[in-house]
């Protein structure tokens, strides 16, 4: 027999799985009410226009869509994701594309070709947890910088970034867990910071087009670009987007639009972690997207996610105790509530599965603090069911701010 | 303007560009004949099992095979992978069964797990290019093992396995690029230095199901068991498969079948590259294979590729230069000339696209040596294309065997 446990490479010591996959379990008990995932409502899927698709990608592309392709993607999605993402005085191009297996691989490959052991690594508080499981291997140096209704406190920007982080990883838009997100002002004083210190970040950005009232706000690195007075992409910004949110996640795909210099270098490590992206699949989201579906899509999911938000937002207004905070944003899938510093809501989360209803503690968001704040989903739940739910958790939260676990 | 080269991790420098995707370029020309990629012969996708799979797959999982799914992957094709890789008196369970992003993601996870820089590597000479390139940012070191027509020389293994290497790397079936596989004989006396060392191997078996001639070898896997007297899974091997070679590369799916304390750790791994493999590919994959599918169209491919292997043997018999030496493989895609030593393929290879016919250098798949030596693939090319190849690259090996670069 062998211990495999002497075998185990060191970093592996600092991986662990993430907590939320295991509440999930606890959650998946059919008469608990779940705020707990991320996931997309399954019902709004496009199966329809992705029956079409297939046989469009049979038909078109025959056995070269099951076939190995290139590391970088195939040219029509590329293009089609160079195009979508140009602005007016601001042309992408297809050299600035590489297709990947969902945001999540573009986190891990960003990190294989900037993160030594070691770094220092720019980040809100609270941030995404998948990204700070991913980087845990590099046993990184946090510069923290904190963030209000507003984003991140760009006053405190010099202080993090004098110390010269290798790196800034931010999501500015309805960013997970908070919700909230980064003001067209807060936007160009980062992006001025970034030229004055030479630092570059990854604008992570899975949320943005999901966005139910307010205005939208131009992304980093069209910002970055027009305060250089660059017309392509050749600056501080690495982008990452995703169809896993405004088209399904089980396709795995998303993708990094960068300066041509590190795509040249991201290409190199995906080629030795996965080869490619899936070719059939790339191909299917290709057929699904053309020709403006999506974009009508995109306004399907807004005017439902839009309702979800309005009724879980009404529904905590008057079941949530006055003693409770919690962020009110314009998109995305997340918002955050803040209770009394005393609570712990990784305790509370046990009394609320008591009372058949979830969510995810905030702790592990954070790099530090947040043990009295939670996470709360509202894209996957039906709307009774986001009644319902935060009655039961409003009730628990009365209960307990006035007489503590 | 930011100077991304100053900010990339110092394990970049150790990344390059696989040479055959550049090679690749360079044969894509419509008059070259290329034996140089390892690709399967895209008319032999089965596509309309495919479309049954794909109406199977929306009818029967609906919403929920676009959606996120567990990082082990979906209980069906686990379940489906266990038990064809169970034997009598071994039973391999679900929790044995990771699905990967394609048996490339296997090496990258195996490699995040086990491999510390600097760690020693115990490998065949010359061995897989993917998993050199891969695991380059360990900078590890080398003990290497020769090869001959049956594989690795398992007499001189103790001299390997006595410097105690953290893992040993091995294509035991139709390896490529030599083609050869190991014997049973060697199979067995691999197995008990193992076990005599406490040593691991990752048995990365793309191509076993593709044999032309001779008879099956049982896995390594299966020796390591039955040595031990043990009836599951919980010994010194770590095995990969794919769907690439028997279904389609297109789909990127593999999987990894282990010791359950490994294959926790690469849950953990792959929860942070990539969060899971592709749901909807992992359901038509295994609509597709099911109810024994699979076995007969690797039936049909065995026919298809015996064949092309028989007229490339043959046809190397006729135009080849006596000075000129090559593996007969019983199986796989490839097969590998080695030429006189004062031959240096790589120049070789600039004649060769000048004579309208392409292959790849030996070196690369090499830690020494090899210069003298190419790869040639008999899967992927038509049967007149294969005579033809084969005549122009003799018509030039004749000429240069004679009269050197």
């Amino acid at each position: 027999m062998v211990n495999w446990h002497d075998k185990f490479a060191e970093r592996t010591t600092y991986m662990k799985r993430s907590t939320i996959r295991e509440i999930l379990k606890l959650t998946q008990m059919p008469d608990v009410i779940s705020f707990a995932g991320g996931l997309p409502a399954p019902e709004l899927f496009p199966l329809e226009r992705v029956r079409e698709a297939f046989r469009a990608v049979v038909e078109h592309y025959g056995p070269q869509a099951l076939q190995y392709s290139t590391t970088e993607g195939i040219n029509e999605l590329r293009d089609w994701v160079a195009a979508r993402m140009s602005r007016s005085g601001l042309t992408i191009t297809r050299e600035n594309v590489l297709i990947v297996s969902g945001a999540q691989q573009a986190i891990d490959l960003v990190g294989r070709v900037l993160l030594d052991d070691g770094d220092l690594l720019a980040l809100e508080n609270p941030t995404y947890l998948g990204m700070l499981l991913a980087w845990r291997p590099y046993n990184l140096r946090y510069a923290v910088i904190p963030t209000d209704r507003d984003g991140l406190l760009v006053d405190r920007l010099d202080k993090a970034l004098i110390r010269r982080p290798k790196l800034m990883y931010l999501v500015p838009n309805f960013q997970n867990p908070q919700g909230v997100t980064l003001s067209w002002e807060r936007r160009e004083q980062l992006v001025e910071c970034l030229a004055e210190y030479g630092a570059v970040v990854i604008e992570d950005n899975p949320y943005g087009e999901l966005r139910y009232s307010g205005s939208d706000i131009p992304s980093l690195y069209e910002f970055d670009a027009s305060f250089r007075g660059s017309h392509s992409l050749d600056g501080h910004v690495i982008y990452a987007g995703t169809f896993s949110k405004i088209l399904a996640p089980g396709l795995r795909l998303g993708w990094v639009v960068a300066p041509t210099a590190v795509i040249d270098k991201l290409v190199q490590a995906k080629q030795s972690a996965d080869l490619q992206s899936g070719t059939f699949a790339q191909y299917l989201a290709y057929e699904v997207c053309r020709d403006g579906f999506i974009e009508g899509h995109i306004e399907r999911l807004r005017a439902v996610y839009r309702r979800r938000r309005d009724l879980m937002l009404a529904a905590m207004d008057r079941h949530f105790p006055e003693e409770a905070r919690w962020s009110r944003p314009e998109g995305g899938l997340f918002l955050m509530v803040s209770l009394p510093e005393f609570m712990d809501t990784s305790e509370l989360l046990k009394e609320a599965i008591r009372h058949r209803v979830a969510f995810v503690p905030g702790q592990d968001f954070h790099v530090e603090g947040g043990y009295n704040t939670f996470r709360l989903n509202f894209s996957n739940a039906q709307p009774d069911m986001i009644e319902e739910g935060i009655r039961r958790l409003g009730q628990l939260l009365k209960e307990q701010v006035r007489q503590p676990v």
